[in-house]
């Protein structure tokens, strides 16, 4: 399965896709657009048609000539879209265009296993058919935030989701949707959503990383998730960027993880706050007894003086990873996501100027260092199309 | 280009590689292993051998029935392979399946510039030519220690090639030698090598680590060699692994060839002679003025200390950059070449121990580390093999 527009991909999903992609079209622009001749694409147009996979959307604007017929992906096509976080889930139920008809965010614990969570994303679903979002879904995609056999739709030995190795979550979501499912790891879902349709449409070489309370990668090559022989590729908050630093949850010292995951900052904050070293965050503290990433953000733009260092101290060691990286693998885009990509443009100055500094300037010369455009909505976008891909792939 | 097998390759493409491949096949051997019905694979092969591109080649054994007749490559293909080191040039000559028929080796300073190593290079290969090794050359193959723009054929900001930054050396062979030409990093072509005739045959997700005078990173990815945006991935001898380390000649401190390139050991154990901390290499920089990484593996095998202790120190950093790595690529083999594995299993004992320790266990479970088969004859197997490819893809 892929995200990439191969050439020799099927033509129903290549037409799918272009619906998907642009909206209704007449047959000329669909057969123009697919460099497909014409008498090939009426067959198959016709033939999903009557499969009730796209329907006739009324007559094109005129050029002239006989008024052609629109066609467009079925209005009543839903995707379930599922990113589960670490501490959250947000659902997502988009029509065939991947525009979210509804959506929904809760707390969640994937600590207490599968089942129960499993369950209550299955409650949500059942709510959304209830109030009339969809008569029944096409496809459903999920993300979790641990390696996943993306062949075989499980999480293996996810760290910290104690009860899932191996459980057959795929399988499950196609049996109970009667649709077919995807699974895969939550930074490749964010990378396919930012590169679908966000800052990173259509570059086919870039890394998403994203900052949260885990740091991870996910790696787009050639227009294709590149996930590893075990699935587990991308996982670069074990980088160690230290050898005498905290213990990470790991077992080993100076993770990257260890030392600027959501955990790390927060703690840093709270020590910067107790020590009088930062009274942006000390009031912070005071007012709500933590504080939280945005609070650092914020004491930053106030001008904090211990909240821009926390920031340019993370920024250091994210790009001191990232250079090590830029040098490997010479992408052409950088994406930054998560939820500590609410650091700002202080953050990605530091990540800019360490990668910028210490890359080989052939590669760096032309890279872009950005920050996500879809922000929290990047997972859920991008299991929209992971479960569009998985749809288009399975109808025949 | 590619030297991965797929499927969707023209039908002569994959005639020429599976004879390459596998010598003399009878008809009815290529159309099983090809998977394609016999009638298509009759007419191409008519063609190919009108062409003289294949021949036939004598009865095959009887397995009753009618004689079938054996086809193979034409016996007088000749590829030539060339791999230009820092301070060495090797050539091979070789047949169609890729046996060397000929090979010359000799020192060479490529940054006397182009054009007289471009000059000696034809020099040699005319010598062949006049010895009677080959009529006319059928392709050329070239690897060149440094970032080359692939898809251009030209070298492109090569940090140890003064003169050679744009150069059109793969428009320069094909018009000498009037065959098709191509030109690829040396780490690149060692890893194509190594995947094709060696220790890593047919794995699809590797790493080919080069430790010598520099230190790189031959990608395969998906069967591939994957060469990043601008040519340069593999740069990972300027990754940083110590914040206060010796200056490097990119200008950064701390890169890893700076601390375990072929330099940087030579004077390590030069100074471990001086200080006495080392008899064994004390005793050869007084017989022959200097040491080298033999000497350095020669000691360590006679048991002294210090060569035991210079390579465990390198094998460490290397891991160090090596785990990241894996945490990042989820690679299914590291091979480990260039004149530095002659260090042998200390090194490659010291490296598996950090990449093990330092990386995800799903990603190193199954991980081999181990050294490579070919040797210093990696980098030309690799172009013989690139070569053939160019010539095969550009064969009609």
């Amino acid at each position: 399965m892929s995200t990439a527009r191969h050439l020799w991909d099927p033509l129903h999903v290549r037409v799918l896709r272009q619906l998907r992609d642009s909206g209704p079209l007449s047959r000329a622009q669909l057969a123009d657009r697919l460099e497909v001749p014409r008498p090939r694409l009426l067959g198959e147009l016709n033939r999903l048609i009557a499969a009730e996979q796209i329907t006739e959307a009324g007559p094109a604007k005129s050029r002239g000539g006989r008024r052609s017929t629109l066609v467009e992906l079925n209005p009543r096509l839903r995707f379930a879209a599922v990113d589960l976080g670490a501490t959250s889930l947000d659902i997502e139920i988009t029509n065939g265009r991947l525009e979210p008809v509804a959506a929904y965010t809760e707390a969640a614990d994937l600590r207490k296993g599968p089942k129960p969570v499993l369950a209550r994303i299955g409650e949500l679903l059942a709510k959304a058919r209830s109030d009339g979002v969809y008569e029944h879904l096409d496809g459903v995609g999920l993300g979790v935030p641990g390696p996943v056999s993306f062949r075989d739709g499980v999480p293996v030995s996810p760290p910290i989701m104690p009860g899932w190795d191996g459980y057959p979550v795929r399988e499950l979501l196609a049996r109970e949707h009667g649709c077919p499912a995807v699974v895969d790891n939550d930074v490749n879902i964010m990378a396919i959503g930012e590169r679908h349709g966000g800052v990173a449409d259509s570059v086919d070489d870039m890394f998403f990383v994203k900052l949260g309370t885990g740091i991870g990668c996910g790696i787009i090559i050639g227009g294709d998730v590149y996930r590893g022989i075990d699935g587990c590729a991308g996982d670069i908050g074990h980088i160690q960027v230290t050898a005498h630093g905290p213990t990470c949850r790991c077992g080993n010292v100076g993770c990257l993880e260890a030392l600027f995951g959501g955990a790390a900052l927060a703690a840093a904050a709270t020590a910067a706050a107790r020590s009088g070293n930062s009274p942006a965050l000390a009031e912070r503290l005071a007012a709500h007894g933590a504080v939280t990433a945005r609070d650092v953000a914020d004491g930053a733009t106030e001008g904090d003086a211990a909240c821009v260092q926390l920031i340019r101290e993370g920024g250091r060691l994210v790009g001191s990873v990232l250079a090590g990286l830029v040098s490997f693998a010479n992408p052409s885009m950088i994406v930054i996501g998560g939820g500590l990509a609410q650091l700002g443009h202080i953050l990605l100055a530091e990540i800019r100027s360490v990668v910028y500094r210490r890359s080989l300037p052939l590669a760096t010369g032309n890279l872009p260092v950005i920050l996500s455009e879809l922000g929290p909505r990047a997972g859920v976008a991008g299991a929209a199309v992971l479960a569009s891909e998985i749809t288009f792939e399975q109808w025949s």
